[in-house]
């Protein structure tokens, strides 16, 4: 059996961890072919899709919502103003740091809590539902969405960044 | 407290015809556009990833290793010699009928259960930690890469085809 703190915390610190390390070879590129990295920030795989900096805000405020609903707390404000890269690092350490502030009794009744999105009028989820249903899927994509516009990019990256380290042990 | 079957089979399962959903979308632009629709199935993100038709094979082999490996048994071959839409519905059905086949039963222990990668020699993970940091997100990584390169090549997909329909209850 899986707590709910077992399925986020640890999931998304990590997570956020890599894509930290994706920031640095977004850099590494950006020094090797001579262009300003922070214009990476725009770029996006078709005309109607949100850019980059969009995917990576939008999966910060997946982790940090995700973690306040199911504790039933109020989620700090990020009104979505980073412009560079050294602002999304700030932001992504400050989600990684509230994230990591939950300890598993804080989500203690988290699956049968209420959860209501503010863009879902009138309608609820169970705490269970909204981490099974959409939220680990909806901030996966966002995070495989951002990895792949640097990717496509010509950022180095591959499936080794995207899943991070792996707590193995010998056979 | 959730079970490693409420992880895994309504997830693949639900994700699965989503991911028939896109390939109806596919149909739909290639009909408007007068292409040939298996021609979307070698297109990449960058020159150097696997195509579509790999990353839907792949996203296949994990739903159906994930269930097999964590209760311990034999999967069954897919050869990846799909080189059409139609080829690769058969596998993504064959597959979702395989995984629905899994009864919560058949993971009773399988958190602790040693997990062989066959790629990593010599090396083990437990049960949980293969779900969870691994499987789960790889699974997903290979799911979004589809839909990217799918949106990426004009198929009119968007968030809610991504994440399907929700178990919404009034408030």
């Amino acid at each position: 059996m899986t707590t709910l703190h077992q399925l986020t915390v640890p999931y998304f610190d990590k997570t956020l961890q890599n894509l930290e390390r994706w920031i640095d070879k977004a850099h590494d590129f950006a020094t090797a072919k001579k262009f300003d990295a922070n214009t990476l920030l725009s770029a996006r795989l078709a005309p109607d899709q949100i850019p980059l900096v969009g995917q990576i805000q939008i999966a910060c405020d997946n982790a940090k919502f995700v973690c306040a609903r199911l504790a039933g707390k109020q989620a700090p404000s990020h009104p979505d103003t980073e412009k560079t890269w050294d602002e999304l690092r700030a932001r992504i350490r400050a989600v990684r740091e509230y994230v990591n502030g939950f300890k598993p009794a804080d989500f203690e009744g988290g699956e049968t809590r209420t959860i209501s999105l503010p863009w879902v009028p009138g309608k609820v989820l169970s705490g269970s539902d909204y981490v099974l249903e959409f939220a680990l899927p909806n901030y996966g994509f966002h995070l495989v969405t951002a990895y792949s516009i640097l990717r496509h990019n010509g950022v180095d990256l591959g499936k080794i960044d995207f899943i991070g380290g792996l707590p193995f042990r010998d056979a």
